[in-house]
């Protein structure tokens, strides 16, 4: 896939610029939506024939797999406020703890699948990880309008969000909108659901 | 009703202290919702004879109809930023605007009747609201977690987006949590949906 648009705030800008293990999680999490290739293409091609025809699941899944297996990153790190403290709310999605000069670097990230609502509630749940100084950087991937279109139905995406990019200037934050390489009425659907996923061992965070 | 639990950020516990009109709205915010009480009577009584028995929109529009109606609130704010400049997201709930001193002070208003994750939308709203100097104090009512159990399903509660207020230490905000008065099964069920709403004009903020 391509990355359409993207929103770096200030304090990510900054710290991408200064800190070795940022900039490594930075482009990580690029090379993620990049290696996101249709299977035995090296391109994305997406399916376009109607709208909402392909499911969004396989595209974060694959995303995700290239995370764990090739930069070893954790799915479902559970923070200790939410977890502990407050005993409420859900791990975060993807995470990478990165050994740097005697620190951890700690890195977040979201792939947003939900409605517009839901993508304000992942945005939170990664800011209140900063605030509460358990993510030291964190990334939140949307598909772009013209990509959404053909997902599944009310996903939302980068535009219908970017209003409220404003709230995130003062945490490292970066927003990724990633769009298909090439559309064609002719490429294969992506399941929708579960359905038609490999099944395959994800690194969960808590049996590491 | 009665306000159960509230959170006051740092910034609108000084705000509240030192200018007379975000003590006013503060002031007419608490009471739409303590005199908000069932018809003939002088308290709120909810119908608990089951889970998620009750609407929560004829709550909601009580408290609005005080608002408008006792204390000249408007309905439909709509913010510049969202309305004009980004061209996206709707208007605010409950707005005010109390002139003071040659100045105008602009109070802003949800009540949430969404799920959990729409709370998280409403409270990015309103606090978009804020850094761009559309809003200079906001408001969100919630129910608190026992009485929504009564109200309609999946309507989110005070404590479920608790975890959340860290976000808004830098901001005028107050959230309210309100519950009833008393709980009988004997009570008269709030109608769901808008079944049994009687018609009455909004004061929409277009038309003032």
């Amino acid at each position: 896939m391509i990355i359409a648009k993207q929103f770096i705030s200030r304090e990510a800008d900054a710290l991408i610029a200064q800190s070795a293990p940022a900039y490594q999680a930075y482009e990580e999490v690029m090379c993620s939506i990049k290696n996101n290739v249709s299977p035995g293409k090296d391109i994305f091609i997406l399916n376009d024939s109607q709208k909402n025809c392909n499911g969004v699941v396989p595209v974060k899944e694959e995303c995700y797999r290239i995370l764990e297996e090739d930069y070893h990153w954790y799915r479902e790190k559970p923070l200790t406020y939410f977890h502990e403290d407050v005993q409420k709310g859900g791990p975060i999605d993807v995470y990478k703890a990165f050994s740097f000069r005697d620190t951890v670097f700690m890195a977040g990230l979201e792939f947003e699948t939900g409605n517009i609502s839901s993508a304000h509630r992942s945005m939170n749940k990664l800011r209140v990880g900063i605030i509460k100084g358990e993510l030291d950087i964190a990334f939140l991937m949307m598909p772009i309008k013209r990509m959404s279109f053909y997902l599944t139905d009310r996903v939302s995406n980068y535009e219908e969000l970017e209003p409220y990019f404003v709230l995130l200037d003062d945490v490292p934050f970066v927003i990724f909108g990633f769009d298909a390489d090439e559309y064609n009425s002719d490429a294969p659907l992506l399941a929708k659901g579960k359905d038609g996923m490999s099944p395959r061992t994800i690194r969960r965070w808590q049996s590491r």
